[in-house]
């Protein structure tokens, strides 16, 4: 069983570094608090005695051996990066929790035949640097490394540069270095489903399929005194009429669908200018494949409409597009077999939120454990996960890669 | 009469300072470029012989001494900053039509009984710092001068700092030294009329009156994904709801009513982040102050209602008002004499730009001359105003002054 209290110190420790006045997280992928919290991991890492690998895009391993030298590996582990003013606990957790696991074997003697080999993911969250899941989509070969590897950031830092700056780009290839056996990522669940149900554990079967779109608008600056209604083109206009139709676009089609405008930046912005640019960012999802194709011909429609209406061009792009994933159903049985002998409360879920685990379940069996989020709050400040569910997660997550790394 | 080349001349080297790639002008008020064209500005001024004098809010006189000294000045000038990559002609053509003017009278041995002087008011635009002619409306006495030298720009630098900082917070009184006689200044119409029509120049007898709102909508951080959108606090729909209304409340109420959102920022501004702040302005405009008055509560009751159909909090202020102008007969009808003895195609005609004549005008007779606008265009680096219209509009300005100082 693992220590709650050493766990939770390390949480706390790990927390200090980016930590916001509000008590929220703000370390973006590849930052320099990034950089910190990298550091300590592979300090923690090299206290446990293990073997420490950074691959090219900056994923970073550590092995610890298992009985049989032969066995195929466990992957268990998950993200340090944050949101801008985001929680401490989306992705933290799942890296800690498999940490916490790591040290509990290695202080009881647990024996595993297996090698298990814990990760922290690199770039997540896809804010600064998109898409998300970069450093897993890379790993497993679904997105090209090369390619996300020049992707650039809002001052134009390409991952590469910062990767460089910050001390984490490494010699390992950006793959695997034999077939894993399985893999386990814990995370919050970032939505109210658990707490509603007031349960303590979810064991994610599957994740919703998504599509991320950018669309820059193309107006003409005018003066917003002078110029006539009649003779405008105002590109803030009609990417405002696409924010309502996405809006409109949410929960039709199907029941689960969701739609977000997250990013909208207008040029030039100044207040008695008419607006001559706008850039906005639109996020669609669904479980059903299908569905997601639906919503990103809808929205090319609405914004094909919204602009001819402003008489103003437009350029848009699907920026990254992932399938729905249904997880490893034996990874998923072992879960909740574990959960029902350890005793906490729990239920099968699928996930609205992204995670590395989709990717890597393209190249072996895998799932996840959630754990609740009070309110279902996320990527925000004031996100928090009651310590006794961390807990339970972690007491779940500890028997579950236990059973499979000695499968 | 003035000398075209020498004026285009002048205006080509002002127009070097904060030029853009595309030809444009990005010379915010109180920014590097302003002290440099600043600089030039008063040495141009004491090439001429005139006594410099810069106020506490950094406005810029140069004093022509009349044959009369105990006559009443006649003020002349306009402004000297732009836009964020707006035009070369807006302001800065004002200023040198007058400084051509002055050069003439003293080249050619012009006679004025009365003073004249020469300013260059300081952020006439109001872009980088809010209200818009902050320069005329502190000397004026519209506007107080305490407040606004702690009006800061988006990054909270204080214009006192700025002032400071450019070497231009001068030590004269922000005021008038003693009555002016009158006062004229040349613009460029950043509207389409004249060119509509054929015409070089228009006397302006009016301007619109105007007010610009500022909103911050607080809605709640939360992620795009496994958020339901029932539980969506989103300050991005709420604000794009206004934008729309916005635009239908145009050529509303009154014909000639524009309305405008120019700025829209959006936080945290991350993908798959539903917004939890927008803080947007409004520009309402009309020749009726009544208009403007109904306008300002119409938009007030829009975003009480998009903020409550959304759930979400907001804050409103009314950041900047100004009654409608109607300029001096006297002065507009000197003006529109001196058109046709000099043989200019001309109208008279209001304006729907703020001017800082507007401002002058409570404190001597005041008018303005426009000259035509390519396209309608402005604050907008393809502004343009054909050479022979602005020579004609030089023309009938050097004219119209001389008739004035002399009065
Ligand atoms: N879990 C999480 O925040 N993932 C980021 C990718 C996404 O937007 O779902
Ligand atoms: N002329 C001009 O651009 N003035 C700025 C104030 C306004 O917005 O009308």
């Amino acid at each position: 069983t693992i220590d709650p209290e050493r766990f939770r110190e390390t949480f706390e420790r790990y927390s200090e570094i980016g930590r916001t006045d509000a008590d929220g997280l703000h370390r973006l992928a590849l930052s320099e608090e990034d950089r910190e919290v990298r550091d300590r991991f592979v300090s923690d890492l090299e206290d446990l005695g293990l073997e420490v690998r950074i691959d090219r895009i900056g994923n970073t391993f550590g092995r610890a051996e298992g009985t049989d030298p032969d066995a195929e590996p466990v992957l268990v582990g998950s993200h340090l990066d944050s949101q801008p003013y985001g929680g401490r606990f989306d992705g933290q957790l799942g890296v800690l929790t498999a940490l916490e696991t790591l040290r509990t074997f290695d202080d009881e003697g647990v024996d595993h035949r297996r090698p298990i080999e814990i990760v922290n993911w690199t770039n997540e969250e896809g804010s600064r640097f998109k898409p998300a899941l970069m450093g897993s989509g890379a790993f497993t070969g679904e997105l090209d490394l090369e390619e996300v590897l020049e992707h650039a950031d809002a001052d134009g830092v390409t991952v590469a540069e910062a990767l460089e700056e910050i001390g984490y780009r490494g010699e390992a290839p950006a793959e695997p270095r034999e077939p894993y056996h399985s893999a386990l990522e814990l995370h919050v669940e970032q939505g109210p489903k658990l707490e509603d149900q007031g349960l303590s554990v979810g064991v994610v079967e599957g994740v919703f399929g998504m599509a991320w779109l950018e669309v820059v608008v193309h107006g003409d600056a005018d003066h917003a005194g002078p110029s006539p209604m009649y003779s405008r083109k105002d590109a803030l206009v009609a990417a405002s009429d696409v924010v309502g139709a996405v809006r409109r676009l949410s929960n039709r089609l199907a029941d689960d669908v969701v739609t977000t405008v997250g990013e909208l930046e207008v040029e030039p912005g100044s207040i008695n200018v008419i607006p001559s640019e706008v850039r906005f960012t639109v996020d669609v999802r669904s479980y059903d494949d299908a569905v997601v194709g639906d919503l990103v011909e809808a929205v090319e429609r609405e914004v094909e409409a919204a602009c001819e209406r402003e008489g103003v061009e437009y350029d848009l792009e699907e920026i990254w597009r992932i399938p729905h994933t249904e997880f490893s159903p034996l990874v998923a049985e072992t879960a909740l077999a574990a959960a029902d002998d350890v005793g906490a409360s729990h239920r099968a879920m699928v996930s609205g939120a992204g995670h590395d685990a989709s990717y890597v379940n393209e190249i072996t069996d895998t799932a996840m454990l959630f754990v609740p989020s009070v309110d279902g709050k996320t990527h925000n400040e004031a996100e928090f996960t009651e310590w006794a569910d961390a807990e339970a997660g972690a007491r779940v997550y500890a028997e579950t890669v236990e059973r499979l790394a000695n499968a």
